[in-house]
């Protein structure tokens, strides 16, 4: 777990605000849950590794309870719960979130989420809908170098049903598929060995795995599957509907299917997407999400349609981070006042308060420092001006003031400077 | 624990915007902590209280963790283990802590603080600028309906001298007082006399705690503290110091003196505020702060002045619900645009996704729900614009527009939309 301070601290505040716009821009509303969950409630997500990779704890009450893993559960226990919230809901949030994992690069024990989820809403619309968030969240952060990856879990039980696998073995494939950009082909036959699948029938889902790339490509090599399997045909029309639906918002270009897309969690029932950075290789998904139909049910409501996307925020910043795109003028003040000499105080601090009234960001130098220290901290402040009062300019009716970029000087009448200052940082 | 959805999530966004834009006015940067911190840094702070209320537990590699219960811990552990940080050091910081109280009104088990601290800065003109930034953070918020009570420990300790009890006795005796707006003067009597306080000791003690009111009214009434205690007098001359400061920076009309704040804490060193809500009585303070210049120290770093004030997020927002003090216009979506037939989604679609690239908050009917239900949806979301898109109107090539406030209704052709939609939402 990581301390974010200065410049770290500014730039993820610049990260999740510029998310949080676009989030309300499509009229998502915000939704905050609590850090701790039952232990019931988070467990009903399933997942073999819930329980190894969750903060769990008995409270002082002796209840089982844990941090939350991620926002979605949370979300659905809520829907769960309040069955009279108007459809379709659409809420983001941004929070923490904690897993106990090994720590390993891109990998922390406590990171930050910003999801967008649409409860209420059968038709794949929905799922267009909260890609096209996603994609135009990440746009201005990251560039246009990343890709979404597209599948659909009826799609992948098609490909089970047709390599004749049994159909109660599906979420062990899913999770042996997940695993195939770790430990590769070689290491997902293995495994799907180990689940008691046949050499035969790996090399049939096997046939299926290498399929990505763009949507016109990859759609007609379904053919197969929709002819032997009715789950299937229905992942692939979803498939396709989806895919019409951000054709039509204007995104197709950032669209990638891929079939041995599998993601590890079981509750996702139909289309499931990922992000994947793509201007360096070797970055693991910054993000990922899907449709989750049964989960609110799970957690005791009624049958409700959910779909949504999780922008991994610390995996976005780190690359920013480690490729130098972090902008030059984060944070920084307007002006830092100096009181010259300590009888100064009372109207300088006047005039301080009085930038600060007018919204500008002002420091006062509170250590008492000699103008040349302040003028040095002010520096690396990053600030833009610099107001240094003695008695002689009480006397005066005079402020100087020094412009910190230009590296000049200048003098004003007291009543002139908030004018002057104003327009001159407007410039 | 509670969930924030709709409008309680909204508000809440609004009220923590407010803060955040009053800090960074002052030059406060941004400063974020993880939820879990080891035990023995949580434990340092003291006070008999912290083991019984902080939700303490084992992780998985068997180290004592437990979740913060404040925000001034977690930042003095970064200073004490970054001393290289230039000061002063100006961070804010708003973030949920928790602790383990029985649940009651205005008590809850997690909850919100909003924190600006100084640190590095000896000189009270740190104390007042938290102070003020304080006062210019509520302003805006709850009006000018809260004082700030002002105390300092070094007088408390001073009237402990005064009093002839044993130095040792001392963290006992502001723990008791502390207590008084809850149990009263009898009960605090009963609570000094438990812990070993005799009978006149008590009356001596007790003859300052009702001393509150105007600064001007309560200094001179030190006098007899001022006569017989070195550490009382260096508190008095502190609290006037910090007066003369708050009245510089144009904010005395909200201070009040009040000689029987004593703050639970044990780290305080010197000045200790505590906001208090006067439009009605009973609410306890929202808002609470101090000087805590060994704490630093404490966690193993060099001795470092620090002080700091931290707004109750919960309680604020609390105290606004239950008068009704909620703005009208939280949230609201700017267009709701409906495709009358599934034809028109192309089109549709693309004129939504250009709304929303010039930043128009705007929704999409998702449900394909028909014209008088989607517009009973947009008014309830309260919507100020509603396009309907049908086949006609791709003929013309014109769209048709509902001024929801007005009732009124318009056609636009497709060229105009943008321009008109943007004109209209200024007004």
């Amino acid at each position: 777990m990581r301390d974010f301070i200065g410049r770290d601290a500014l730039f993820r505040k610049f990260i999740i605000d510029n998310f949080e716009k676009v989030f309300r821009i499509y009229g998502y509303d915000p939704l905050e849950s609590p850090a701790l969950e039952m232990w019931q409630t988070l467990s009903a997500k399933g997942g073999e590794e819930i329980e190894a990779e969750t903060f769990k704890f008995k409270d002082k009450g002796d209840r089982d309870v844990g941090l939350r893993f991620d926002l979605t559960v949370p979300l659905a226990r809520i829907v769960a719960t309040n069955p009279v919230i108007p459809k379709p809901f659409k809420r983001y949030a941004i929070g923490k979130v904690w897993r106990y994992d090994q720590p390993q690069a891109g990998r922390y024990r406590e990171f930050t989420q910003a999801d967008v989820d649409i409860i209420g809403v059968e038709d794949m619309i929905a799922d267009a809908e909260v890609i096209s968030v996603a994609i135009d969240a990440l746009k201005p952060v990251i560039g246009e170098y990343f890709k979404i990856r597209l599948n659909n879990r009826k799609i992948l039980k098609g490909m089970i049903e047709l390599a004749g696998i049994d159909e109660s073995l599906s979420f062990e494939c899913f999770r042996a598929i997940d695993k195939l950009d770790k430990i590769g082909i070689d290491g997902v036959k293995q495994e799907l060995k180990q689940r008691g699948i046949s050499g035969a029938q790996v090399d049939t889902l096997m046939g299926f795995l290498d399929l990505r790339g763009e949507p016109e490509k990859i759609l007609p090599q379904t053919e197969e599957i929709m002819k032997t399997s009715k789950i299937g045909t229905e992942g692939v029309v979803e498939l396709a509907q989806l895919l019409d639906y951000l054709d039509f918002m204007g995104n197709l270009e950032f669209i990638e299917v891929d079939l041995s897309l599998a993601r590890g969690l079981d509750y996702y029932t139909g289309p499931i997407f990922e992000v994947a950075y793509t201007k360096y290789k070797g970055i693991g998904s910054i993000g990922a999400g899907g449709r989750y139909d049964n989960l609110i049910k799970k957690l005791g409501g009624v049958q409700t349609s959910a779909t949504g996307i999780s922008l991994g925020v610390d995996r976005i910043i780190d690359i920013l981070q480690k490729t130098d795109q972090i902008p030059e003028e984060l944070g920084g003040i307007d002006i830092y006042v100096v009181a010259i000499t300590d009888e100064v105080h009372e109207h300088a601090l006047k005039i301080t308060q009085k930038l600060r009234s007018l919204g500008l960001i002002t420091e006062y130098e509170l250590m008492g420092r000699n103008l040349r220290k302040a003028l040095k901290y002010a520096d690396m402040r990053g600030a833009k001006f610099m107001i240094a009062i003695g008695p002689k300019d009480i006397e005066n009716n005079t402020v100087s003031v020094r412009d910190m970029i230009k590296k000049s000087q200048f003098t004003v009448p007291i009543s002139e400077l908030y004018r002057e200052i104003i327009e001159l940082l407007r410039e």
